[in-house]
């Protein structure tokens, strides 16, 4: 009889409308390949050759303010430029361009150089929501769609260690909140409530995939998580966008991120590697975001992380040849994942007494 | 005016349909993070302690055979299952699963520890060209998708070094293939003609993202590429399958192939990571692979490599926050990254008098 605890099989992840293939058994291999490079040295709270510390100048000359809480500035290597002239119509189906506009900035979560988001404390993270609420609302005047991003680690492309996240503001809706949106809209006309509201709901009612439970916010290993301790964070109430979150919903959510980050860190005892980032309604601005009148009202604000690392601080999962020409596959059960983070302490491994 | 070797802009994948984000003026950032660990020590033709190695013994106690060519054997540790026992239907939009079969198979290239594609002769180069069609041909009397794949080197989650494929196959159409499905079917319905065998046309009258060109054979940078350095390889004749292909165009691809890894290889001196792969048209059992009565009409043959690196033998391109959360971005362009590559030496760099 099938059980999928031990059979392979595929999920349906109804946010983008793909599948993912789940090996339960395959953890088991040996792991003769790369090993990931884990630096558990202890940083200095200032580090005078880092170009996002306080008061330090930056790669372009610019000198950093003696910031307090957060800092962001205009990235100075950005992928997008705010004046990019539009380019001319192409209607060739095989070679198909559009301009694209944007900004790019980088937002440093405090000075001090040693502490990520697990290790902070409450009111420091309380700031960070603040600022890409406010980072969100700001862009999203002008921009359909607000990218707030955070590349943690060097095995997540970050070249960076001192805390920060990014935000890169789109003049088009990119291809994965594109697909969230025709799927939050197709489940939204089938049964007349948001999808992850539904799903949140259902979720903490089945308690196997959540890892954090707070009043207002539930992360969980979703049902058809592709990365190993892949992680969904919801809002246990409507919102559209991090801007309309209340001052305590936010300061809840400040406590959700650093319950979640701790388990993180924990789980293999190393500053966990991830990219996280926020998908909300898309903004209505020139003639995009708003395909269907004025209804945002499919959409449910939530964040996605996802950590590589899947046996221990060196040992990541790679999404390579059957994963790139086919699709996703994972090693262990969702539920199992959950089930390991659900289980560790609650207080960050560096700061037991 | 607009101009894309200078304006970020998006370009259109017409055969997955999603788009790509294109910043050409990135590449000049400076790079603080991770580099990847670089082996350029010669290996030996034959180790003792590699498992792939011909009459040594594998992780599960067989013996490897004597072999002198290709030699294929069951993964010791598949991702998937001949017998797993169907999954009860599940019609809950947000908790849908299904049970998944299938069969995971290693090809080892040739008993030459040594050698990688690019620095095999093409006798042997023909060998694996058959082995790969013998494989689809065999596993697609039983499976609608047969995925045929490479993972070269250790940044792409490669854990043995001796040169070796695999061949996993399916008792469903996964993701990226049931997406290039709809896209060639709409485009045939609209163009009478497969889109890939018109867009082999169109770029090789281009000329600008050829990277290799043989009689039968066309690799360019695509339009689309995601990767720095992607290559798509393509018969320039229609062609369903790897099975259909002639023995003249087999001998022709082993060249093709033969002179786009020596010009992979040259680019930075290394032997360069990729993950490589065959997408044929799905084959019609189960009722699958087959939803518009007997056509596989608008599909073409093609490989697709994913390289992954961007600047040095050491510095590769991370598809992480902005990517993962929003759409691939690329720091140059598809016809800077073409010229490169083209305008390398066909002479591998180890095997130059
Ligand atoms: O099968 P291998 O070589 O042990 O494993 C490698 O290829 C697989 C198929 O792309 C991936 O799922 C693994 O993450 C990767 O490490
Ligand atoms: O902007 P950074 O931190 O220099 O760069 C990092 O994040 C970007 C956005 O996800 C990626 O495009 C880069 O590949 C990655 O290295």
């Amino acid at each position: 009889m099938f059980n999928p605890t031990d059979h392979p099989h595929r999920r349906f992840n109804p946010l983008i409308g793909e599948w993912v293939l789940v090996s339960p058994h395959r953890a088991k291999r040996p792991w003769q390949g790369q090993q990931e490079a884990v630096d558990n040295t202890p940083k200095p709270a200032h580090d005078p050759h880092c170009y996002l510390c306080a008061g330090n100048t930056r790669v372009n000359g610019e000198v950093n303010p003696d910031y307090k809480g957060t800092f962001v500035f205009q990235n100075d290597f950005a992928a997008l430029m705010a004046d990019t002239p539009d380019a001319p119509a192409s209607t060739d189906p095989l070679f198909q361009n559009t301009s694209a506009r944007g900004v790019s900035r980088v937002i440093c979560f405090s000075p001090d150089h040693s502490k990520s988001l697990p290790e902070m404390d409450l009111p420091g993270l309380e700031q960070v929501v603040d600022t890409w609420c406010a980072q969100a609302e700001e862009l999203g005047k002008t921009y359909p769609w607000v990218q707030v991003f955070e590349n943690k680690g060097q095995a997540m492309g970050c070249s960076n260690p001192h805390p920060h996240g990014q935000v890169w503001a789109n003049s088009f809706i990119p291809n994965s909140p594109a697909k969230e949106d025709v799927q939050q809209r197709a489940y939204h006309r089938e049964h007349g409530r948001p999808m992850l509201l539904d799903y949140a709901e259902r979720e903490a009612a089945a308690g196997e995939r959540t890892v954090v439970g707070t009043e207002h916010w539930l992360a969980v290993v979703p049902y058809w998580a592709s990365w190993p301790f892949e992680t969904l964070l919801l809002p246990r109430f409507a919102v559209k966008r991090l801007e309309d979150l209340t001052k305590e919903q936010r300061a809840d959510l400040a406590v959700a991120i650093k319950q979640l980050t701790i388990k993180y860190d924990n789980l293999f005892q190393t500053s966990f590697p991830y990219s996280m980032g926020w998908h909300g309604a898309p903004y209505a601005v020139d003639g995009q975001g708003d395909d269907e009148g004025n209804t945002a009202a499919p959409w449910q604000l939530h964040a996605h992380f996802y950590p590589p690392l899947l046996r221990s601080a060196s040992v990541r999962k790679f999404m390579v040849g059957y994963e790139m020409l086919a699709e996703a596959q994972r090693d262990l059960t969702p539920e199992q994942a959950a089930a390991q983070l659900r289980a560790l302490p609650d207080v960050h491994y560096l700061q037991r007494p």
